[in-house]
């Protein structure tokens, strides 16, 4: 089962809108066992819709089209499927009395004329009703051959309902199930990773696994297709215990979830508190951790002392040492870390200090040259890392590594 | 003039990957006057390929083709061409030294075999150097038809370069001068810009104006296209001068600059330094100040006091006037503000305090409610806000309201 999407609307030609819902409803099929075939964008013109639709017909068995369905001139996916299918379109006279009724109840005024246009469906569709707006979906079955058209709104709001409504139709096409799950790792850089698990996936094609990485983490998307759903839940835990032997705790989440999260439910967990020194990473890390719901829970002083003064005066660093040593320093590090934490009567401390660029290195202290420093009640460990990258994907890989640092104390 | 943009590959057809290449292509065009017919994602087959090559070469006068360029065997642009085009595949001796140099330059070691893969090519296609990874794009114009297509490598990195060698050539396609103006408006909310600027819009397609929301600003996309670059620049300039009337200072950029950077910029023109306190925003507001590059030349101090305590201890808050009023108060908003600009020494603070939710509102104070304060020599300011959305666009929202205030006082 291959299944074409078909997004129309010229202004997604534009620079200025990107076509989310391609994507969307990729993710939706891929969860039915439907395979995406191809992803075309075309302007609001019956004869591009209508070529993309025949050229998805040749080799496919459903076409999922969305936008175009409205009352205005600009409106042309009726007509292209018309023109592809060559099926007439007919006024159903019974969509215009619901139409009209809708748009008095919303409005409070008489509907314009231009409405009698979304009564005009090809010959044999079925109509899909709009919850949500006005517009109503079509699924179209051509007779003789194996193919499907399902016609959508192009607001998510609108054709969500309906992509939900068709879902065992969908799912009877698809006939599988398909089991996922996303884990998340730290630590390792990509090429790490990539090597760890490689004997595991070299040539593997059921379960299949992708690599995600970007500055906040490794991710590991792994899909298991199956008509047996235990099965398929099967292949993927074969797989997530193969990745736990060799990857271990560098695994932070089995369930998808940020970094920050995981922090923060081990913080709350263990009844334990948390400040953090910012200098280059100015705020960032602060700003993940509060991202979370309920944060505040244990969150309890973020600092961003970009200033040597602030560091003194706020933190308590030692200006002999921001002298000796400067500001990015190990030293400089360790007693932001302590420093944050006695002010806040937290139990750990986080102090980050480097040159997240792009000005501002040296060759002895280059961009991306980052210490991180941990401060419990136990004791203060730092980390000197170099990072590349632009100067938010420095700041991104440092509040990561912070992140990861307390994460394994933690645990 | 019309161009269609092929982009290749698999992954670009399930959820984990975005194609962003095509978007960023078409707006590299639409400043070169060429339209963009259609956008396909096809994946990493060869008929596949040529079948989107062939539909589009009916269609227009350039075929873009970003990704499948690479030495492995799931990179099948190079053959889709050949087979779409009826051009054959030729060995490229002179290629083929190239890559194997620059492989060994790269990687210190011997080239793998499948290297010389990309050193086939179709046919008469001209080669484009690239500078950065290995695979050569390709420039190939069609015996006998008005038309020509550009293979593309997928990393922009690498695809970036070429685009701008071809510009020349581009450009003479094109044959049409575009200028383009963003504006950049704070203060105003998106129906409010609309309704003042809509009588010098409406109906008008040279120059075309479109409305861009989001919780960081509203953007005014201006499009002026003539074959005369003054004309176009004219056209332009009037419909800037007409937004100006009705706008006024909430303009806060012509040149499409992000708010953080022109308060930095007019911070560092005053020779003004600013400190912040954030309690609902989280450190998202010293994390936008501190992704411009040389913000540490004003900004010297950022407080995130999730805490009651952190903020009578850091900043100085009155606890009566906690216990009083709450956090969430006019006067704690104010009380922060003045005590972070105390602690740090500046000539300006600001204090942020609100619920950002999704939990924490109550009917006296409901998510998204937020106190905004700045202080300066000559006083402090308090303004009540109340922003829709979700955990990080009340976040958002409360950091720009922030930082057009401080505008606003500089200006």
């Amino acid at each position: 089962m291959i299944a074409h999407i078909i997004a129309v609307g010229s202004e997604l030609l534009t620079p200025y809108r990107q076509d989310t819902n391609s994507k969307e409803i990729a993710r939706l099929l891929m969860d039915l066992g439907i395979k995406v075939g191809s992803i075309t964008i075309v302007p609001d013109n019956d004869e591009e819709i209508a070529r993309a639709v025949k050229s998805a017909m040749g080799r496919g068995q459903l076409v999922i089209i969305t936008g175009g369905l409205g009352p205005t001139a600009d409106d042309r996916t009726r007509e292209g499927i018309s023109k592809a299918l060559k099926l007439d379109l007919e006024f159903n006279e019974e969509i215009h009395q619901w139409l009209k009724e809708r748009f008095k109840q919303l409005n409070k005024k008489e509907p314009p004329d231009n409405l009698a246009r979304m009564a005009f469906v090809p010959r044999g569709a079925e109509i899909i009703p709009n919850t949500v707006g006005a517009a109503p979906g079509l699924w179209i079955e051509v007779e003789g051959k194996d193919l499907r058209v399902l016609a959508l709104p192009g607001p998510p709001a609108e054709w969500k309902p309906m992509m939900e409504a068709m879902r065992e139709r969908l799912e009877a096409l698809g006939r599988k199930d398909v089991e996922r799950r996303v884990l998340r790792v730290a630590g390792l850089r990509e090429a790490e990773v990539e090597e760890r698990i490689s004997p595991f996936i070299t040539g593997v094609k059921n379960p299949s696994v992708t690599i995600l990485a970007s500055p906040e983490d490794v991710q590991l998307h792994i899909i298991a297709v199956s008509r047996d759903p235990e099965e398929a839940r099967r292949l993927v835990e074969e797989m997530v215990e193969k990745f736990k032997e060799v990857l271990g705790d560098n695994i932070y989440s089995l369930e998808d979830e940020p970094l920050e999260k995981v922090v923060g439910d081990l913080l709350r967990a263990r009844g334990k508190t948390l400040a953090v020194a910012e200098s280059c990473s100015g705020g960032l890390l602060s700003h993940r951790i509060t991202n979370i719901p309920g944060s505040s829970d244990y969150f309890l002083l973020g600092a961003v002392t970009y200033s040597n003064e602030a560091k003194v005066k706020v933190l308590g660093v030692n200006p002999q040492d921001l002298e000796e040593h400067g500001a990015v320093s190990q030293e400089v590090a360790a007693q932001m870390a302590e420093g944050v934490k006695k002010l806040a009567g937290s139990h750990f401390g986080i102090g980050i200090t480097g040159i997240a660029g792009p000005g501002g290195g040296t060759p002895q202290k280059p961009v991306g040259l980052v210490y991180i420093a941990l401060s419990w009640e136990g004791g203060t460990e730092v980390h000197r890392k170099r990072f590349w990258g632009t100067r938010l994907q420095i700041k991104t890989y440092s509040t990561t590594h912070a992140l990861d640092m307390l994460r394994r104390r933690l645990i």
